[in-house]
């Protein structure tokens, strides 16, 4: 007998049909002799429709209420779907994230889990009841309810796989594993039966639509081996592990685009040490994530500093930069969020050279301009026009299928 | 400077123009100087969209599951009341049940409170924060969340009050009061200034539509003065409370209908002792309240006893009383539920003898037929035909017009 967290997303319980479609998945893996907890996220729409409700009232929610809204989502979803098993026989249960022991900090809205008292958990487990679990919240040391920010439901189901040493951890959601690119961009992506945790964290921009980076963080952490299925579609997923032996299996896992990031070019700054620290040490006071830098040393003296920023927060970063513009010495900040980036990610790539340049002779040959490199053992990314991007993709993806003998 | 249990209930709270109704009624008080505890119920429709959901997967949702449900209710509307109070600029504070302190018994959907532990709420109410209670519910020795059935958030704010030792306890409702009578059926009904526990008690149907018994049998336990008015129209309500001195004031406090009532006959019992016990503690066995009892004296030996009971079960307890017919030997059980209560409440009636005889006059002046009688210190009623039962309100409620003399 094996203990099987299951976790499934907003759409997979968005209403009567759906919900009742859980419940026959989690009874079958009961009835086959198996301990299970189950996460929920809210119905469908349910949290957009609670944050309709506060932006009525106020631009500017207090964190603490909202959370105390939000958290309603999750606990009619558990109570449903604990209905629903009930009508078919089986002893289920359902828990809050008070109650089923989820100890955040104080960070309403993004609240990290200090502790998982897992005490109420096993006693309901150990009468053999199927525990639901909401998720997604936790409370803080007032006992006031706090949420975990986006994505926060596969955080909590990797939790609970972590503190009760489950022997699986399956993320259900409405597609059927993590693949080699979007399907949308990339006709004949593939899906991946197995992918690295590093590599998954890697094809974010992938993956943010299946698993939460912080979700996947830790799982690594935890070593909970994690599979990504779907709700719908009873089909092998995806298997996210810690993986040893990378001989086997194919070198690159994906190709990915990120139109959401924005180039910020800093000209003519002086070329004296220290500059880079005042720059970034701003930028990272103001709490944004820097992603490729890129410093072009240069005509007579000066340089210009070159980073990507999330396209939100480009405005924001340039006028921050501007106003301290006198502290580095540059002549102007421009940004431009007319561009993409586009990832090839695998691990072991560094070992084998060709990789970075099959990349870059694909671009060439589509006469699409890099912009910006960056790599990492696991990851080459440039930064191309937009609307170049979605062929960048396919001529990247193409060219790897080739490298990697499909 | 006062500490004040303000009370909305569901249609007071229904939308975002009454939730910021109600914020600057809170937040008034508040700025008048006072302490502020409130009570919330759930938003208009709620717990019956929450009731559909649970409807739709199952017709015999699980007791501890339906609650959990339903308590999500009362939490959105006190979040979004504490932001409605934030973005007017008042410090608030939203409590569920079980932050609140209200701890109950095991029963789901009907539980009692055991015990209010106000250390949060004292504590919030120190720092001058206005506290939003989730009326309706609590949490159970084993921290599971229980809710208090129908009216349970008058028994909440009932019970803050009556712990905190509050200065007052305002119940808001959509009526502005309690009527000598139903306003659609009497059109010169009035509204009451005053009215005691007992006789708001004996009112139950009228006052069913304002005040749940229970928080009122509540409220005259610990001597908790209410006031009952309206949130959307600011004047003078009704106060209930223990009157002491009778001498002034109305006689007659109101005359009330019940429809939802049945009158069940068992037709020639033998006239010995212990029938009565027999058929009463088999009817007390099924947990159904009788009302009027009447036993007709009769014909060779044999008698029939009448009495009502609630008409939704009146066919369980006829069919019981049928399958038991042997034990008491009567002929048979009949059943009517083409009747109404027709009662008129006031304290120190039985000390004015001429009450019951001008209602049995007006109504014999109006060729309305009694069926039963009975008479409590301060209530009369009488069973009439349900079609004759307005009527009989408005003969009543003219005779005492005349009596009070108004």
């Amino acid at each position: 007998m094996a203990l099987i967290v299951q976790k499934f997303g907003g759409s997979s319980v968005r209403d009567y049909e759906r919900i009742m479609n859980v419940a026959r998945i989690v009874g079958k893996t009961y009835a086959d002799g198996n301990d299970v907890a189950v996460v929920v996220s809210a119905q469908g729409d349910t949290t957009d429709d609670l944050l309709e409700k506060a932006a009525q009232i106020t631009q500017h929610p207090n964190a603490r209420e909202l959370d105390v809204l939000l958290s309603t989502g999750e606990q009619i979803s558990m109570a449903l779907l604990s209905m629903a098993l009930g009508e078919m026989g089986y002893p289920a249960i359902s828990l809050t994230g008070w109650q089923a022991g989820f100890e955040t900090n104080r960070s309403y809205g993004r609240a990290r889990i200090k502790n998982l008292n897992t005490e109420r958990l096993q006693s309901e487990l150990d009468k053999r009841r199927i525990v639901i679990v909401a998720g997604f919240q936790g409370i803080n040391v007032n006992d006031d309810i706090t949420t975990l920010g986006r994505g926060g439901s596969d955080t909590s189901a990797v939790a609970i796989a972590a503190a009760l040493n489950a022997d699986k951890c399956q993320i259900y959601t409405d597609v059927d594993g993590i693949y080699t690119a979007d399907p949308r961009i990339v006709a004949n992506a593939q899906k991946l039966d197995i992918i690295s945790f590093d590599e998954m964290l890697e094809l974010a921009t992938l993956g943010a639509q299946v698993l939460q980076n912080r979700s996947v963080e830790l799982a690594k952490k935890y070593g909970v081996e994690l599979e990504v299925l779907s709700s719908l579609d009873p089909v092998k997923g995806t298997i996210v592990r810690e993986v040893v032996d990378m001989k086997e299996g194919m070198l690159i896992k994906g190709v990915t685009k990120d139109e959401k990031v924005a180039v910020i070019t800093i000209l003519d700054v002086p070329d004296v040490p220290g500059i880079s620290f005042k720059v970034f040490s701003l930028v990272a006071q103001a709490k944004v994530n820097v992603d490729i830098i890129l410093q072009a040393t240069g005509r007579g003296g000066n340089k210009d500093i070159i980073f990507t920023v999330p396209a939100a927060r480009a405005e924001e970063v340039c006028t921050l930069l501007r106003e301290n513009l006198s502290r580095f010495g540059g002549r102007e900040v421009e940004y431009s969020t007319d561009v993409a980036k586009v990832s090839v990610v695998g691990a072991g790539m560094q070992s084998h050279s060709g990789v970075a340049s099959r990349m870059f002779e694909a671009l060439y040959e589509a006469n699409i301009n890099i912009q910006m490199v960056a790599t990492s053992e696991i990851k080459i990314s440039v930064i191309v026009k937009k609307d170049e991007a979605d062929r960048a993709v396919q001529v990247v993806h193409a060219a790897y299928e080739e490298m990697n003998g499909h």
